[in-house]
């Protein structure tokens, strides 16, 4: 549950430091001065995904543009584990969600897959990456996940991390429940696989068969939707092999 | 992952049985014969919470009423672990998608606390049904949770029921990992209690350290959104105790 936010928080691109001043582009300078109504001399907070979280003044707001000063680091950066969610596009309002949840939920990355079976044509990663930005704002992220350029599910498969282990939820036989699988697992690196609503196609089951990093698994018998299999498989990793432990 | 329905379900009230005809009240006439192209001859599956599942066929179709007739059943009821989720409801959108997933995951219960920092004012319980109801026609389920009235959380507190355990979410101080509490804990009746954003008030939350049957977990170094923190408990207690074993 989100805490009341003492401080509005900012996520910039700038380099965060003592004698920094930040620039804010159009966008950020229009929500701080014209929506959160902030003023010269009014502090917040910034992080940018390396530098930690600071705490800054505002030191000049005019209607595009604006000026802020790093005061003093709050919180040291920190990663999230190394974890990666791979999803096939949905409607639009579930995509944004799942966007939203898997930055929440502390994956360094996401990456839209076409499926045989994806039912959207398009990701707009600028989208996804606004609602990812904005979860880590309000939830008190330090670092946005990285946004991938979508791809088709075979060509990812095909040029697959020799060290990343592939959870994947399979619909088409009696599968070990995630938690047991997990429980059996190494740490290290590791992704999700959320599949589209029509399930994989024979051809991309046969190639997530044959891959030794790949591991089947059953998220409980009723049918999940994909945003619903994307929350419960972030959590279940995150509470065996992640930094909820 | 929702897999692509073979044919429509729909909820009914009505009795299920070989030879009982089933009269469609006016929206559930206008889904199916207005939106869905339904004729005469045509087959869909119901399901009412209590008789299973049964494929039926189009006897009659009009623009506002039409009749059904079950043909025979194809799944036998039964039904989801005894879990309960009571939540403080939040914005519109976000209580609306918290109303579905409880169902997804399977709650028997759903329950809509007010708690001293609750922003909302009032919840729509037909509303949170209709969501239930399309949750549980799209994803599968044979029956929908119940929703209860609204009520304050410290009288639902006051008579919490004497075998009914309690997970909730604590950030006011060093909690134990969910999964730990759960897997030391016993299966029964359970319920998940997700707090407002504002958090839980002194008196609450010295009103659920008393309870015995209360347990406080956390879900993570992260803060999560009231939406996020109900799909991770459910999946959690789903996992551990529920049936996704």
């Amino acid at each position: 549950m989100a805490q009341p936010n003492a401080k509005i928080r900012l996520h910039v691109a700038a380099d965060l430091g003592p004698s920094l001043e930040v620039e804010l582009v159009r966008d950020k300078a229009h929500y701080l001065f014209g929506v959160m109504r902030q003023r010269e001399g009014d502090r917040l907070l910034l992080f940018n995904g390396r530098d930690g979280e600071w705490l800054a003044e505002v030191v000049s707001a005019r209607r595009k543009t604006g000026t802020l000063r790093p005061i003093e680091q709050v919180r040291e950066q920190s990663e999230s584990p190394d974890l990666w969610l791979l999803f096939a596009p949905i409607k639009k309002a579930r995509t944004d969600f799942i966007a939203e949840k898997a930055c929440e939920l502390g994956c360094r990355r996401i990456l839209p897959v076409f499926t045989r079976h994806t039912a959207s044509e398009r990701v707009r990663t600028e989208r996804l990456h606004a609602h990812a930005v904005e979860a880590a704002e309000q939830c008190g992220l330090l670092s946005v996940p990285e946004i991938a350029a979508s791809t088709r599910l075979e060509t990812v498969l095909a040029d697959w991390p020799k060290d990343r282990q592939l959870l994947f939820c399979d619909e088409t036989g009696p599968r070990p429940p995630a938690i047991e699988v997990l429980r059996r697992a190494d740490p290290g690196p590791w992704a999700v696989l959320i599949g589209p609503e029509g399930g994989f196609s024979a051809d991309e089951a046969l190639q997530l068969r044959k891959m030794k990093l790949a591991h089947p698994v059953s998220l409980g018998p009723r049918i999940l939707r994909a945003d619903t299999a994307a929350v419960a498989a972030l959590t279940l990793w995150q509470s065996v092999l992640g930094d909820w432990r």
